[in-house]
């Protein structure tokens, strides 16, 4: 490869304008350098290969925590740390890379930059102490574990895990507030509780003595909070005197209830805020980005400023290379209306929006067996047929048949004729998907998006093991069993499906799925290290003993310290930190906050030492306090959206474009089997026109329009926002851009739509 | 009284057009007839005196079942029904005096009235059966007590609450998708749990068969949703194999954590919507109702129509009877601004608003000392005390001096040292509040706002009498040391109050206080509901002896039923419906949910049936599901107003017309203690004008505008709406108003700043 110093001027600007594209329709929000040697340099580091690399060392990287000591897996200790060091060297190369394309400036003051940095020297600070320790046979502690997931957030491949994260960030000021008032209320309930009881020699079931020791009090009623231990606490006091139950009572109400709830409200509002800014922010550089390619190849037509056909359809070849001819024609349809052979400035700043909707060919979906045998196809007795399939009776009476297999597999399998029954209801599933794929195109039944059909599949298929593979096999693989079990129940989903009212709220959850996954990774984070903390604290306390194992120490946990505790009397030895696994179901176990908790705490309390609990409390302030609550925020964001957006209609100027011209279909079309019918009668009315010879090599391309039910809520705000600014608007600057804080967002004169 | 119809033509307008200004001003909603008898009939309907006694009545009726069998004080049958009967006359009267003085439609139309009609008829036929068959020595059930709070909701008084149950009827049909969709998925997942660990012969910690019946499993799952019997449902399948985890874990994420974010979004979404329009239909009856008044009192001068300052002072007389002349004479400077004699119709519609302003009066306000004894107060030595006791460095002082007497009281009291230091501490505080007795004037420091104030008075009080009275009486009154005690620790609060950022979040709690009572209506008539069910379900099933008692029942609960059960284990007998006090805090600690929902269900359904669970899953969807989301639902409407109006000012037209008048001071000031020189500040800005006679009448009085944080929720979503209602718009008529729904509130194009 030639150095790219040698490309002519225009060549130069073509890939420096392709690269502003393309980060405006992957919404990548960093700015890069725009010398010539860089511009190649960036497209590098945003290939798909490198991003992979990256994950992968990720993965890597946190994995080793199965391998190491307490392992699930163990592997010695210096093939982990090669893994890590190789892990590294991996990272601090991306960084490299990625100082190299963006600004000086831009990347100092950026605190992801300098947070990878630090946690690589200190990983590599502790392997080196940690290795030498051993050496020595000392035993330490690798306290760096527990900053691995630092690269996770850090890398800027994960802009969703770290939104959330910069979303908490800038709650917690608002929360240490409420906090504080929050410990503060506790603090005078246990004077309180220590004055009304302390004197009254009460004792608690245990027989030990009822709120004498202020610490205690604390730790109790704290728990109370999380409802752990209602109304065990109360109880001692309630038998005493009925009065005393108000005292607890009133607490509840001030602390559980309406605490809480401003928690809730205190983190969504910040949430909300956060959002729209972040959301305000892309947008504006997705525009900002947009006019710099725009400005860097017009060329001034008549009186305005354009991008000429053959600089615009090379531009779309750089940023999408694998793009067809006859995809390429239709954007151009769009971007050129009137055929003049270029595109006007408003036309060429959507180039990124276009880009992003997916096209699809449509016409070549005839039935296979139509075109096979078109006589036998068409004849009545198929037609009817056809038709019965397509009525809603047949799919009620399927309805019925599942819920009637679902009651037979309530009842007791051992019974002779309802195993039989099973081999009844697979063949009626087998008959329908065969009647379904005689009716419907078999490509277009098992879609990409078609969900709900690959469940059907899938669960058909999985049951057609079941009984017919598995018998002879005779229970041998004890895990697939269990997954083909359960998909057999999944098939009772599909009754869901076909009750439109239900369908809504189905579709609202399934649509907000993927952002769940962010959670999912801001969990794992959580967890993660306060799992690593878990095992270096308290790996080895608590040992587990299979069931049959009958040694004196298996029903103490392995600990004589749990002698009469209720931790082993309710055999809750299995809940330790003794691997990955173990710990993590432990901290979902904690997450949930029930009795667990004070069993927990009080049974890691007997085996370590006091300490444990504030572990426990820690890890309830910073999940169920911060990150739950985010997690409710966001689900009740995506609904308010979705009920907002209920009974009105957001379409994008695009989206107007395309059915203007009559090339889109609408993504609900294409589900509910509609669509041919639909197809033809758009291409009859459009063979009036005089661009036939056009048309032919667009003949079945049509965009793919995502049904607005199926939009995220960022993406349906981000549309929102953008038809409000004005075409022609430049925007602010990109440093203005940048330095956007939430605090303005906020309208100046609330009025009574918004308000509440 | 003679007849009202002898009343002379204007006087009878007059007192029409008063009693729609008075409508208006209490925001009553109801519209009434409009003959001149009615009118009477009305103001005596509205007279405190009837009012009262309503609440009277229905106080008697609801506090009857704790004189009714199982009683908290027994008393006779006779006794209990004769009161019960005195209560539904009092009520029948009520209704038949309400349906004289609104229009029939109306009056039939309104579900309110067939409720009651229903329920005092329901009443007495079932106080007839129980009554024949007590005389008859028959035992049955008294199910119409049950039926009681229907009064205390449908009586127009009850506004606040009745407003909440609309909510929840008109949230009911968003829920019961959900909870379809809901029970759906705990039926599909008890299905899959038959399957995976019913054949697998796995045993609970109690020995018993573990996941092999459908309904014992589904009971199961739904008491995971509430976390009461997490892990302990998880860990016979966790301890078998690590993987059934994840079965539990999906179950949990998906039932427990979005399903019940869903809850709170359906309930939060209708409760928001279901709020606008109420306060829509309030605003425009509101406005309709001062149109109306306005048109029977206009007269027409030069081209336009208004009202003349003598009518309208009449006017103002009847509305307010016991209105002083100054107060009178301020209203019409507001009203009449050219003092033309005469009120035109912006200004008449603003009546209503303008009597709901309290007006204050302020330059009496001189300390008494000062008056007394002018030359000692203004020496030099005691302007310094002032100036040192109104120094921020003095409260910081006593702040840490209340922190060191927590710490104190938090040690150990028997020490001797303590209880002596205890003294000293009471000294201090005696002094601080001679002190700022003597700097500010002691009205305005005990004012009726000044609530810091005031609990530390009653602390200092408290302790008073804790240190000085009750050595001499060592401990005779259980009761009074106890709230002795409370109060002392109260103090702990000032603290709270000196730091201005919890100030903020103490204000708006406080602020909320008010119609947080409400929901303490509403909890209380579900709890009544419940718990009269509970009595005749569960009386006596469980019973509770003192702690002293060693019968061997004690241990059991009384109940042979109970042994060796985990109820009588943890000592839950207290925990019964014998009577009213004990069945609600039972209630009260199902609505927290915890492992006692489970001991509980369990307790209970050993000693009667399995349906007692039934009864506690009942329980717990509608108070959990509905109401406790109905709660944070109006927690989180008034923070996000609390927090949508920070950076904003909302100010109705007649506080900047007082604001420009100079005649108000604000409430924040009052509290702080600034005010004197404000005042003398605006008197001296005043003394300019040309209108010195008419100052004279009006000396010292002024507008107390109710801060902005202070407002409540309500009120400052309708003066926003108000202030988007032109001034010259009719508004839609009276029945279009009643029948506005929430239906359609939402903008038809939602854009950026109101869809989230």
């Amino acid at each position: 490869m030639c150095s790219p110093l040698t490309f002519p001027q225009e060549e130069q600007d073509l890939l420096l304008a392709a690269a502003y594209v393309s980060d405006a329709q992957y919404n990548r929000n960093v700015p890069f350098k725009t010398s010539p040697r860089t511009i190649r340099l960036y497209y590098f580091y945003n290939h798909w290969t490198m991003q992979g690399a990256t994950y992968f060392f990720i993965c890597v990287d946190l994995s080793l925590a199965l391998f190491e000591e307490p392992a699930l897996f163990p592997l010695p200790f210096l093939v982990t740390s090669i893994a890590e060091l190789l892990c590294l060297t991996a990272f601090f190369g991306r960084l490299v890379h990625f100082a190299k394309v963006t600004p000086q400036m831009v990347f100092w003051k950026d605190t992801k930059n300098i947070c990878i940095m630090v946690t690589i020297v200190l990983t590599l600070i502790d392997l080196i102490i940690y290795g030498s320790l051993k050496a020595a046979n000392i035993h330490s502690v690798r306290w760096s574990r527990a900053l691995r997931p630092v690269f996770l957030i850090n890398f800027p491949e994960s802009r969703q895990i770290r939104r959330t994260f910069r979303s908490i960030r800038n709650t917690l000021p608002d929360i240490l507030y409420v906090f504080l008032l929050f410990m503060f209320s506790v603090l005078i309930f246990s004077l309180m509780g220590l004055k009304l009881f302390g004197d009254r020699g009460l004792k608690t079931v245990e027989g030990s003595p009822y709120f004498t020791n202020i610490l205690e009090i604390m730790f109790e009623l704290y728990v109370l909070v999380t409802t752990a231990n209602s109304p065990d606490v109360m109880m001692p006091a309630y038998e005493f005197n009925w009065w005393y139950s108000l005292y607890f009572i009133t607490y509840t109400i001030i602390n559980t209830y309406i605490f809480m709830s401003v928690f809730l409200a205190v983190v969504y509002n910040n949430y909300r805020k956060h959002l729209k800014n972040e959301i305000r922010k892309l947008a504006h550089l997705k525009r900002y980005k947009m006019i710099e390619a725009f400005n860097i190849l017009k060329v001034k037509v008549g009186t305005e400023f354009v991008v000429k056909e053959a600089q615009w359809k090379r531009l779309a070849k750089v940023v999408v290379p694998d793009i067809s001819t006859s995809h390429l024609e239709l954007l151009l349809r769009i971007s050129d209306e009137g055929q003049k052979g270029h595109v006007d400035k408003t036309n060429f700043l959507r180039l990124a929006d276009l880009l992003n909707i997916q096209v699809v060919t449509i016409n070549i979906k005839r039935h296979p067996l139509e075109a096979w045998m078109p006589r036998v196809y068409q004849s009545s007795a198929s037609l009817l047929v056809q038709k019965m399939v397509r009525h809603r009776i047949f799919v009620w009476v399927y309805d019925v048949i599942i819920l009637i297999n679902a009651i037979f597999i309530a009842l007791d399998e051992k019974i002779h004729f309802i195993s039989d029954a099973e081999w009844l209801f697979l063949s009626l599933y087998i008959i329908e998907i065969l009647l379904k794929l005689y009716t419907y195109e078999p490509r277009a039944y098992f879609g990409r998006k078609q969900f709900w059909n690959w469940i059907q599949g899938c669960s058909e298929n999985g049951m057609f093991n079941d009984c017919v593979l598995f018998p002879a096999r005779k229970y041998n693989s004890q895990q697939i069993l269990d997954i083909v079990l359960i998909l057999r129940i999944l098939r009772l989903l599909r009754v869901i499906v076909s009750i439109q009212r239900f369908r809504v709220i189905v579709t609202t959850l399934i649509n907000i799925g993927p952002t769940m996954l962010t959670f999912g990774g801001l969990v794992f984070v959580v967890y993660y290290v306060f799992a690593i903390i878990g095992m270096e604290a308290f790996h080895g306390k608590v040992r587990f003993f299979d069931l049959n194992f009958t040694a004196p120490d298996a029903l103490l946990c392995g600990n004589p310290a749990l002698k009469d505790s209720a931790f082993a009397r309710d055999r809750y030895c299995r809940n330790n930190f003794n691997d990955l696994a173990s710990s993590f179901v432990v901290l979902m176990e904690l997450t949930v906050v029930n009795q667990c908790f004070l069993l927990l705490a009080g049974g890691f309390s007997l085996v370590t030492h006091q300490a444990a609990k504030l572990y426990f409390i820690g890890f309830h302030i910073v999940v169920v306090i911060l990150v739950v609550n985010i997690f409710i925020a966001f689900i009740l964001e995506a609904f308010f959206v979705a009920y907002s957006l209920e009974k009105s209609e957001v379409e994008t100027a695009i989206e107007k474009k395309i059915q203007e011209l009559g090339v889109g279909v609408q993504e609900e079309d294409v589900q509910d089997g509609k669509l041919p019918d639909n197809v033809d009668a758009q291409d009859s009315a459009f063979r009036g026109d005089d661009e036939d010879n056009k048309r032919k090599a667009l003949k079945g391309l049509h965009f793919r329009i995502a049904s607005r039910k199926y939009r995220t809520v960022d993406t349906l705000l981000q549309q929102m926002f953008e038809s409000e600014i004005a075409p022609e608007d430049e925007g602010p600057s990109l440093d203005e851009i940048l330095s956007f804080s939430s605090s303005d967002m906020y309208p100046k004169n609330p009025n009574f739509e918004n308000s509440a």
